[in-house]
């Protein structure tokens, strides 16, 4: 791709297209990396802050996600706070299942709960394609934001279809994923039919979100790290690959997440993403090593850390920093979601921590 | 070591000489591989069967676990049913530190409770060292066990320090282990001497078994894999390696294991371990790789395929033992310990696919 190209990142004229965010994501591609390293957090629209405590107060979840005014506000905070280089659109992966019909809710303490676990081929009835009609509120909180977020990029996202499948067929959340990999490795044929369903569903839900204005998409796979290599590419990566792929004529960079993923980074990097995201679990030159370096890299403090001294915080910053640089691209994040008890200073030492880093010379 | 050697293991003149499991464990040392591969469970003994449940009715996991006839016979029941190759001593990783008096519980559907989490350095005053006569329960039911177990070895164990530093801190069962990860990143001294006295401890654990007639021993580091590959060695594996020596003049084969440990093999290869158990993830060829080949390994079907068509789980056990070849010696096991849901005919099924297996010529 040359500068010359149409779909070339570099021609994007929205007023993103100086964030060092979008910047770091492209970088790969374009061998511009942006002047500073850009940060954001997993789950910084959330738990941790007590604003959203109070605009949440007596409104569930899945209520809170279909209300345009508060998912804007709720994703805005974090942006306001922090000063973060990015905004993540404030939802949940369960959100397009429900609105395709699927009896599910968000249990506080819990997490999602699937009223009818999936068990066999007719349950695949109970998941038809999702069109933008079925999420008018997804739509509509992503318009309001972007006029809201001026030069700070909007990331969209979406969980990916083996993440998606477990709460199916677990019925919600689950730490072994036993009946899951049991229909992965008993039915091949349901299973395939199952996650295909599911990443048609993860990408238009992308889709909704880039054309209502996201300029990134970030493809959740958070479990997917209780598989093999060998069982992950076999039967998972084509429909990841098929979820990302939904955006792809959308020319936005897309990152692709998931935690415990060590043996997985390099069949991740073939999903389609620019970016790839790592957990703290492999430090961020080893993990670009087995990504490629055709990919940019997001990540990977260890959330833990937050509750650290900050002075170890502080050179744990400047070490993943460091690690970064080997990638040819970075996005500064926590390598797993931020804790719900994390407190709202420490993350600010962290963003000021990144932005104020100079790289030492050489 | 030659075999001339007074402290060889092919010195050893108990019954149990003969051992697939012992010849397997020692195999890196001798370059001895027994005729056919050994298999045991992690958890064989426990929930999974019914003759447990039926046994354990009414009484108390830490009651069980301090009856000596009770322990005998819940540790003998899946060598009895499966015909599998060693016996584990039917524990739970905190049965020593309610020996020296931690207060604390094992709550059904939860997992060990501690009453006060350790927080600062006066709490060190709560974990004296334990001597033989605070287990004294252990002792006889080792010395039942043996006399019962003929030519089946039996194996002891005990939980590492950093796994027992988690339910410590943590003060139960975590995910994340944040307040021990910021009491390691946070306090290196404090958190050098818990591990510390917590590694006097598991040592004299797995001494007591060992003097009472154990063959073998397993050291669980369960969540270690929790931690990045430089804070494990810095922070983790000397203390680690204080336990395993404990037994070191005792001359039994030793297995260190946890779950999730792809980034850490090297490094727990190096705790002094002749075995280094393997979960899932990682094949055992590869796994063996890094681990070394001066090692035996132990491992590794994903315990989920106990729940897939018998066809399925016959082929995985199958390629196991292939990839289980690339090492000096192999253990067959699961990648993880057995589900509470998990049938016996699936365990029998595993055993006997194992015990019928003729690995491919050549």
């Amino acid at each position: 791709m040359t500068t010359a190209d149409a779909s070339s990142p570099t021609s994007d004229l929205s007023g993103t297209r100086r964030s060092p965010f979008l910047q770091a994501c492209w970088a790969a591609r374009t061998g511009d990396r942006p002047a500073r390293t850009p940060v954001w957090f997993m789950r910084q629209a959330g738990r941790s802050l007590p604003e959203y405590r109070r605009v949440r107060e007596g409104i569930g979840m899945l209520e809170s996600c279909a209300r345009p005014d508060l998912v804007a506000e709720i994703t805005l905070q974090p942006v306001r706070r922090y000063g973060v280089d990015a905004a993540i659109f404030f939802s949940d992966i369960v959100v397009p299942l429900k609105a395709i019909g699927v009896d599910l809710d968000i249990v506080p303490g819990v997490g999602p709960v699937v009223a009818q676990p999936f068990r066999q081929r007719s349950d695949l009835d109970r998941l038809p394609e999702l069109t933008p009609a079925d999420v008018p509120y997804v739509d509509e909180a992503v318009r309001i934001l972007v006029a809201e977020l001026g030069a700070t990029p909007l990331i969209g996202f979406a969980g990916a279809p083996f993440t998606l499948a477990s709460y199916l067929v677990e019925g919600g959340p689950s730490r072994t994923h036993e009946h899951t990999k049991a229909l992965m490795y008993g039915d091949p044929q349901l299973w395939s039919d199952l996650l295909d369903r599911l990443a048609r569903i993860a990408g238009a839900f992308l889709r909704v979100q880039v054309q209502a204005g996201a300029s990134v998409v970030q493809l959740f796979d958070s479990w997917v790290g209780a598989l093999a290599q060998d069982d992950y590419r076999a039967q998972v990566l084509p429909h990841s690959q098929t979820a990302l792929a939904a955006v792809e004529d959308l020319r936005v960079p897309r990152i692709h997440f998931g935690v415990g993923t060590g043996e997985l980074l390099g069949a991740m990097g073939q999903a389609g993403a620019e970016v790839v995201g790592v957990d703290f679990r492999v430090p961020l030159d080893e993990a670009s090593r087995r990504i490629g370096r055709d990919h940019a890299v997001q990540g990977n403090l260890d959330p833990a850390l937050l509750f650290a001294p900050p002075e170890v915080l502080t050179q744990r910053v400047h070490r993943t920093l460091e690690a970064g640089r080997a990638a040819p691209g970075h996005v500064f994040n926590l390598g797993h979601g931020v804790p719900p008890t994390a407190s709202p200073e420490s993350l600010q030492h962290v963003v000021d921590t990144v932005h104020a880093w100079k790289p030492a010379a050489g």
